[in-house]
This record gives structure tokens, sequence and C-alpha cells, in this order.
């Protein structure tokens, strides 16, 4: 969580202002050299330097004179340059893969998902496949006179000294990153993996409703029900990767055994899986996709078992989410992945709960929002990571 | 959790140094000049002139010389100053009131502890004596050649702009911080309050069972039941201030209503007055000092109605620690207060279902301790936010 100290020099400190001055334009875009001079508190022939290194960098570009504010000043504004550099998101889920492309200013520029069952499938197949669609996406981008600088992938696992575990996935110990990379062309960042909640907490706060909501519980829900805590605009990272697995939060002490070894887990009437047995959509012919489809049907409809299964999964994740509420403290719950499908019916339930319980003693409740980036908050994160990335050292794509 | 970011001038990157160099004193200390410029990245030069800048702060002192590892120069060692400059910590808790002195060097030099009932109490009141206390320590303070530079306060409550809520005092958005620094005399880096439990987590990494550890949830259980988390060494603190509270997460779903709005908080079955009440233990007109110590008795004597409240305690605690461990993913779990003198019967249920809960996904468990500093550990992580606060800025004692 925090670095140890080191001592700042020279050059260190002529980094650290490129960087400052970088963020200041993704900040404020578009805006003159003047403006940045009295943000950052440089003198304006320093940032005038910086802005020419970062435009050699291709970081930024000038555009025409604009006037600012009531001084009337005229100056050339600058803004993050669309182009050429661009991160690469991708996702395994258990049900697709998804890969998209950003430039700098967050633009997608490429997106593609495709439906297949990554359950059970061999984790080297899985990988394969995933690495075919990521050439495919950097030949694309080449084309369109993009150059992918990182890559990032979201998995829905516990990552741990680069070996993934993912239950729902059958992936026991897998080196994902290192497969990945020797499948991938070079890239100037390289290559990271992390978990699909917490690319999905960063996906909504970048580009969803976690816009402008300082602490925030990102819930990502599939197979396993899994969190990503915002905390201050900063994803929550414990020290072994292992946080937000509020699919494992105990929500009936007396509940059936749980494949985690504890029991009364909230995956266990929360999760996707759980909520079709309860609903008696158990045709597992269906893809997931289709298999929830039919659900939200049936829930349409007014059936009963499903009324009443999507109601025991609301009250499971109101006994976890008032928890994670004493615990965490959040603004905001977001909902998201197929749960922000289901939030029709979960919020109700959800937003009750969490309003009573500790409300009293907090004088503040967390308000609840459905993702609107649905599946592709896990993937938009990922890419927007490589993008952070850029932002937090501009020397980086030298 | 992070600060905006700041440029970088001459005057800062100074005084960065000068805090890193302090910051390897206390972390090494003894040690010579030499060595320091080897830790810091720092020149010689730099690291003589800062060295003399700190002990002309009366913050580090220079013994006699010293022979270095294998390399066997002679050099003379630096070490943190055990005087004059000094942290006051104080606490207001159910039944008493405390307050201990410590010098930079994290030693104790004074230590109260006054047994009174602060239920109930007018706040002014509980304000009143303390601050009498806290001016008598800062009294005899001066007679042993110490500088009080500042005060912390270690309170059972939420902390919300400057109010404090504490409903098991009575508190209700009392202006704690104020009352108090209008009673104390003016001190170099002034007063804060802060939430006893996250005080408490300080006070063991500093100084107790969490030094070493680097993920932790420390449990300060009396009347309420309390946690400060700690994630790779650094205290978790929410947006709102209103984090671990452990006590109103809910293990009883069926259970019943509790005062914080919600049902079947942890609060409602590990509490002492839960357990006193569950135990038989319910002479009111006891402190609560005696009323634990007869439980205590009576547990030693088998006493089945003492050990079976004890137990509900535990299975209530492993429900809610089940779900913050997945949650936060730490490495230990310290009980401390009230909670640390119930160890040997709290131990054991709770490990059983840490280890089951979730332990397959995370393929680690957290060791569960006791605190030794018991119902010291919050006034002692108060004093020592006050070093912590010279270590963080050197300058702020000039």
């Amino acid at each position: 969580m925090t670095a140890p100290p080191r001592p700042t020099h020279i050059d260190t400190m002529r980094e650290r202002n490129l960087a400052l001055v970088l963020q200041e334009i993704a900040r404020r875009q578009p805006v003159t050299r003047a403006r940045l001079a009295e943000l950052t508190g440089l003198t304006k022939t320093t940032v005038t330097g910086q802005v020419a290194a970062l435009e050699g960098l291709r970081l930024v570009t000038s555009g025409g004179p604009v006037r600012e504010g009531a001084r009337g000043r005229p100056g050339a504004p600058v803004s993050l340059a669309p182009g050429p550099v661009a991160g690469l998101g991708l996702e395994v889920n258990g049900h697709y893969l998804a890969a998209c492309v950003l430039d700098l200013t967050g633009g997608v520029r490429l997106s593609e998902t495709y439906a297949c069952d990554n359950r059970g499938r061999d984790a080297r197949d899985t990988l394969a496949a995933l690495a075919a669609l990521a050439r495919q996406m950097i030949t694309r981008s080449t084309e369109a006179g993009l150059a992918v600088v990182g890559t990032a992938v979201a998995l829905p696992g516990v990552i741990a000294e680069d070996r993934v575990n993912a239950p729902n996935l059958g992936w026991d110990s897998v080196p994902a990153a290192a497969l990945l990379d020797d499948a991938l062309p070079v890239q100037t960042i390289g290559l990271t993996v992390d978990n699909e909640a917490n690319l999905g907490a960063l996906g909504e706060r970048w580009y969803g409703v976690g816009r402008g909501a300082g602490s925030y519980i990102y819930l990502s829900g599939e197979i396993g029900i899994g969190a990503g805590i915002v905390v201050d605009g900063e994803l929550f990272r414990s020290a072994h990767g292992s946080a937000g697995e509020l699919g494992h939060v105990v929500v009936d002490p007396d509940g059936p055994a749980c494949r985690c070894g504890g029991a009364g887990c909230l995956e266990q009437v929360a999760g996707l899986d759980a909520v079709l047995r309860a609903a008696g959509v158990s045709d597992t012919s269906g893809t997931s996709e289709s298999r929830l489809s039919e659900l939200l049907r049936r829930l349409a409809d007014g059936d009963h078992d499903a009324l009443r299964a999507v109601d025991a999964a609301g009250r499971g994740l109101a006994v976890a989410l008032v928890g994670a509420v004493n615990l965490l403290d959040p603004d905001t719950i977001i909902l998201g992945g197929l749960l922000a499908r289901l939030a029709f019916w979960l919020i109700p339930p959800i937003e009750g709960a969490v309003i009573r319980g500790g409300g009293k003693l907090r004088g503040r409740t967390p308000v609840l929002r459905a993702s609107t980036l649905e599946a592709g908050s896990a993937v938009r994160g990922a890419a927007g990571t490589v993008l952070a990335a850029v932002l937090a050292d501009p020397l980086s794509v030298a």
C-alpha cells in the first residue's frame, strides 16, 4: 500500500513534475500552459518545457487558441492525444471472452465480446483463444494508426504470486500472465493480470457510475460474487490480493457447506447457479446467457419461483452488504455484471436493509446504483489501467 | 487516502529528505552517517547537514563511535533522542480515563488510568476530568524535562466533521476536540481525536503484537465492538471515518433489533453487556471491571451459563470475522481490550471457523493473537500518533 521512502533527486523531481503536468492536462483538458502553471505551481517556462516533452512523446496535442474564463487571455490549449498511444483490455469470464482498446482520452476504439463456455475448459486452451483475440485487436489497432503500449487482463479469480486460482473456471494455480506474455508481441508497458471485480471497480470509476463517487463497493456477479472496493478514489488492494471475496461472507450461519470450506456463504443464495436453480431454470444445456434471459422473462411474467429466488438473493446480498458497509463505510454500492441486470428486483430489498443496518450510527446511507457498463466494466477497467500507468509515468512510452 | 499531486520544489525536496533521514534513523538506530547515506541514496555531505539540523531540533542524538559490520569503519552513531520531545495520549472509555506520555523512542515515561463510570455522564464533565488529567500529565512531563509537543485522544465513537457520536457513552455530536483544545495549553503540533479501535490498532503496530504483521484486524471490545484495520502497515481509514464497525455486522439475520437500526448485530451476542447478561452476571451495581472479574472467575470454575455465553460470543465473532477476512484478507487478527482477557475461551471457536471459511480459496489462514497491551493499546497508539507526526514532518517541532 505504501512504497518505502526514497530520496528526491533533481532527475526524480523532473520526472515527477512531468507526470504532474500530464495528470493536470488529463483532469482539465483543454487547458492552456498559463493555467497549467497556476494549477501546478510550476513556472511557465518549466510548464512549456514539460508540454514540449509530452508532445514529443505524442501524449498531448496543442490545438488553436481559446479564451479562458474572465481574464480573457488567449492561449494555446493542450489536450490528451487521441492516439497513437492506446491500451488493450482483455477479459476471461465463465461465458465469454472480451477485449477492448482505449486511446489515451478513454475513447473506445475497438471492442469485441465472444460468447463461449470457459467453465471447465482447459486453461491453456482458453488463454490461447484469448491470445488470438488479443493479436487480432493489436493488428486492427495498428491498421487504425494506434500503438498498443500495454495489456491488462481481467480474470475471475484470486491472483497470488503470478498464479491464478479461479475455481469457477476450474483454474488451479495457472501462470496466466506468463502464458499470455509469451503469446503476444512485446509491448512497452507489458502485461498485467488482475481480478475482474477490481478492474470492474476501476472501469466504473473512470467510465461508469463510479465517476464522482469517492468510496464505493462494486459488486461483480456471475457464478461467483466478487467485490472491488474503492476508497477515496483508490482501489483497495489487500496484502495478498484476496480482498473483496464478498461471495464467501457468511449470510446464514446455519446454511449448508460451501466449496470454500465454510458454510452459509452468500454465493450459495445469490450466485447465478444458485438463483437459477432456486428459480427452477435448471436446464443446464443452455448457455448462462440464455438461462439468464429465461429467468428475466419469468420475473417479468411474475413467476412465483423466480421472484422468490431473486428475493432470497436480495436478502442474502443485504446481509453481506450491511456487514460490508459497517466495515468499509462506502458512499455508494454499484451492482455490476449479471447483478446489474437483476437490479430492478434486487435493489429494493438491499436498499431497505442497508438503510436500517447501522444507519443510525453513521447518520448517512450509501446509495445503490446499477452499472450501465454491464459486462464491459472489467474489460474497460483493464484497458484503463494501461492508460493510468502512462499518466503515472509518461516516460514509460519513450 | 491520497493527497492531490503537488509540485516538487527545492525547498520541498530538502524537507522530504530531512524526514527521510529521520525515518531511517528511527528504523535503524543506532546508525552512522555513512550508513544513512547508503540507506537513503543521499550524499554524505547532505546527510551530515540533515543530521546536524535534526540535532538542532533535539530530535536525534549522537553517541560515541561504533564499529559497523564487516567493513569495520568507525563512525559516530545517531539515535532518536529520548527527550525532550514527547507525545501525550489520552483515552475515554466506558469505565476509565487513561493517559500516557511517550518520548520519541516510544518509551513510556508516564502512565495513568482512573477507573470511573463515563456511561451516561455528561460529556462536558467527562472531558473536563480528562483535561484535568491531561494538564497534570503535562506538568509532570515538564518537571521530568520533557516537552509535550502534541496530544491525541482515543474515543469510543464515530468522529465526523470534528463531532463525536459515541452511543455507548451517551455522546451525541460532541465537539470533543474543540472543548479539550480550549482546556489545554497550546502545543506545537496540536490536538487530534480519533476512534479508539483505530488508535488501538496503531498501538499494536508500534508497540504490541502487530509489530511485523503487515495486514491485520484489531478488535477492540468493551460495551461495543469496534475494529481497527491495518493494511500493509497503514491504518485503513474510510472516507467518513465510520469504517471498522464490526459490532454491527449481521451475525444472525433472524436476530432481534439493535439500537443501530439493524437486526442480529454482533454486539448483541459478543458485546460486554450481552455476554454478562447471558452469563447471569447481571448485578448492574458493580463496575464493569468487577463484573468482568466475576465472569472470569465463573469461567475458570467451569460455570455452565458463563461458558455458554462466551461460546455464543465466540461463534458470533467467528461469523463476523469470516466475513471480514473474506473482504479484507488480513494476515493476523488481534483480540484487544476486554476481548483479550477472554481470549483463552474465544480463540478456539474463532480459529476453527476462520480456518474453514474461505480458507480453501485463499490457501492461507490469518493467525489469531491476543493483545498483551490490553487496555493500553489505544492510549499508547494515541501518543504514538504524535510521534509519527514528528517523524513525518520534523520541522513541525521547530
